[in-house]
């Protein structure tokens, strides 16, 4: 028994040999003259395989022509090449094993009627059984490693940060608590003798990494206990995390631009048949999108001539602009799909927009620190250089009221040694939404969890 | 000015070439004929570059002289052949600028002086300036990249399963506990409108993903609550979990050996350098030891064979031996490390020590499942068939007491389309372990999470 992936059938050369797969039933079609024909998939590809059944299979009529979309089979035969116009290849099946039925098919929420993305949502443990979601899986699959690729190509070394965290990078924001109930499930155990929580950013600990081995990286998952119920957050996603030693605002933000026209560009090499997919059923312009996105140089923009931007063209964008306050996602998009029609990396923001770790600048006003922002998702990777001056990094602390007790460790790597450094955050799951032209990031990770969600 | 790193001088042709190095000082030595010689690491590898300062640059007295070990530099200069007998290469500085100094050498934590790794423990976020956790930082890269590769060319797609959960994968077991409090930091307010847990495992939503795409993988950091302060446990560590569809124990066990041998044989061939550091500081035995891993097959016997060899071996192991009792890691060491000499997969286990999801052997006795042990380390990798027949699973739930209403959807798996599977779980430390010879697995992970302690 020579058992191979449907993946394999479209990628090596099998014609006319015997072979064996396994996988799900798509659809089944009987025709008048005693044939069915089976659509088989097995997740390797977005691909189906045609399956021709002749009624002289000993279980044709007791099992072939109960099979519903779902049920799982084995089936031998000889691949051919396929008369129909839909497909290259066809088995003519000499042999299928049922190895599990769809109970109640009437019942089975993956049937073959068209369910919108929301009505899945429900079934997060079945709707990768759909094509839109196997699609979004192998796509999501080339993005993690080509970043991954990229980094270590680079000579930057892979760190896992701690996600049990007592320390706070952001220095606010809400987080999640992590604690020990005793065995009654009642009082509180201090396991590690201390509060701690859930990571909001692997960075500070990145930090000590980069302070010594020059070049290095995480990505790992990160927690949000903020109450936004939107489309765009998640209370736990993938970050991937850069740090530099020896480098500033410049260096980052190439490499910032460098590692996403990378991962684009591999995406756009490897997952052709699933990007056809999407382009029938998410967005036509995909194609032409992400190639466009290749050849684009980003645009790099200081904060305050962005705020004089929009201030120009108030009359369009309703809202309050002044020097000082955060963009809003509305401005933010503005920028990005109408003014400047290209992704752009807003620099040098206000100080007090941002956390303390922000290297200040000369003009004391504004923190050397970057935002990326994509069209559609807007925000996708936030840097700066990072403060390595001991006594300005030290004032900052008192100045926004931080527990310097927290930070002495931190302090450390500015007292021993310390070097002029850079790093960013990428948000993973708004790379798979930009990538994929997903409305919604809660369908670009497997499991979303967000207010009220933490099914399985 | 064109910035090099160690690593490049060593790997491409820069002789004779005015080249900038950005690193730190690992030692000064000055001779009396008026030279200094600086050793420089940047952490890219293991090599230092030896710096010849001659005492006609200008900063040389003021401040050439005052460098200690962990100061920050940057060199200008040319590279050259060496005349000296311990290094090929060369730089004769021209300038040198001091980014950072040492505050107070004598209080610096990492002064040349040698210390325990029980003692560099104490300062996680300095210890990889140390060559020790500088080895082990490169090591372990290639180590998660080898993983990622092997499984990435097999046409695994990495799934990110939830770290926040409301299941527990093993059905008993200490879980954290995540919560949120109100702004007062005292009552519980239900984020998620039902308790959930930091996970012990991704296994169980991998299956869902292993039974739609076929073969799945996920690679992320688990938890256990347990008060084990031993050498081999951490309350958070990483996990390669690896799930693959229409899949039986001898394929897992045959993945499992192929995956951990492709690993070494990385290693061997692309952290040379490292491993040499490791011979000589941590296991003079390593090479040996891992070319010998990889030419050994591994032993595969069956729980209930493994009790009888250490019944007949009794009077050697002074321990309680009784079919249905685990082994200890006494025993274990024994059988690997003395009667097999050899890495060994136990197989078929009494049902009663293993979790209710894996699949009962037509003995009822037993279940399909195996573990890896490997020398020096005892157990690393668990894996089983998981049950697929709908009431065996429902059976066994109930058997041992579970709550249904949890496994629903673990049900559906089997309700719709169930296929034989299997998988396994490696835990990433224990592996970092193994290849490098550390003794504590503390030192496997940069910021070990124990009992009391979660610093950083």
């Amino acid at each position: 028994m020579f058992v191979i992936s449907i993946y394999e059938i479209f990628s090596k050369i099998y014609i006319l040999k015997n072979i064996t797969i396994k996988g799900w039933v798509r659809s089944r079609r009987d025709s008048k003259k005693g044939l069915s024909f089976l659509s088989i998939y097995d997740g390797s590809t977005i691909n189906i395989i045609q399956v021709v059944v002749k009624n002289s299979l000993n279980n044709y009529n007791t099992e072939i022509l109960k099979l519903t979309i779902g049920c799982s089979v084995q089936i031998e035969g000889k691949l051919q090449y396929s008369h129909g116009k839909l497909q290259k290849y066809e088995i003519l099946a000499k042999n299928i094993t049922i190895l599990g039925w769809i109970e109640n098919p009437a019942l089975y929420p993956m049937s073959a009627k068209k369910h919108t993305v929301e009505y899945i949502r429900n079934f997060c443990h079945l709707r990768s059984r759909t094509n839109l979601f196997g699609s979004i899986t192998r796509i999501r699959n080339v993005i993690y490693h080509s970043l991954h690729n990229f980094l270590y190509k680079k000579n930057y070394f892979w760190i896992s940060t701690p996600i049990i965290t007592s320390i706070n990078t952001e220095g606010a924001g809400s987080m999640f608590k992590v604690s020990m109930l005793d065995s009654n499930n009642i009082k509180e155990k201090k396991f590690f003798n201390k509060n701690v929580f859930l990571t909001v950013s692997g960075q500070l600990t990145l930090e000590a990494y980069a302070c010594s081995l020059s070049n290095v990286y995480s990505f790992g998952p990160t927690f949000r206990a903020e109450n936004s119920n939107t489309k765009r957050h998640l209370s736990e996603f993938w970050m991937l995390e850069v740090e530099t030693a020896f480098s500033n605002l410049d260096n980052i933000s190439k490499l910032s631009e460098t590692l996403l026209k990378y991962t684009v560009d591999k995406v756009l090499n490897k997952c052709g048949a699933d990007l056809v997919f999407l382009q029938k059923n998410i967005d036509s312009n995909i194609f032409c999108r992400l190639n466009s996105f290749l050849s684009i140089p980003f645009v790099r923009i200081n904060y305050t001539d962005v705020i004089n931007v929009l201030l120009k063209k108030s009359y369009e964008i309703k809202e309050n602009i002044s020097w000082g306050n955060d963009l809003s996602i509305q401005q933010e998009r503005y920028l990005v799909e109408k003014y400047f029609k290209a992704p752009i990396i807003i620099q040098n923001y206000p100080k007090s927009l941002k956390a303390f770790y922000m290297r200040i600048n000369s003009d004391n006003q504004t923190v050397s620190a970057i935002d990326v922002l994509l069209p559609n998702v807007g925000e996708i990777i936030g840097g700066s250089e990072r403060e390595e001056r001991l006594c300005v990094l030290t004032q900052r602390i008192h100045e926004l009221g931080l527990n310097e007790k927290d930070y002495i460790w931190y302090q450390d790597l500015r007292k021993y040694g310390t070097v002029p450094h850079a790093g960013f955050g990428l948000g993973f799951e708004r790379l798979i939404m930009y990538i994929t032209g997903l409305k919604n990031i809660r369908e670009a990770i497997p499991f979303p969890r967000t207010v009220k969600h933490a099914d399985f």
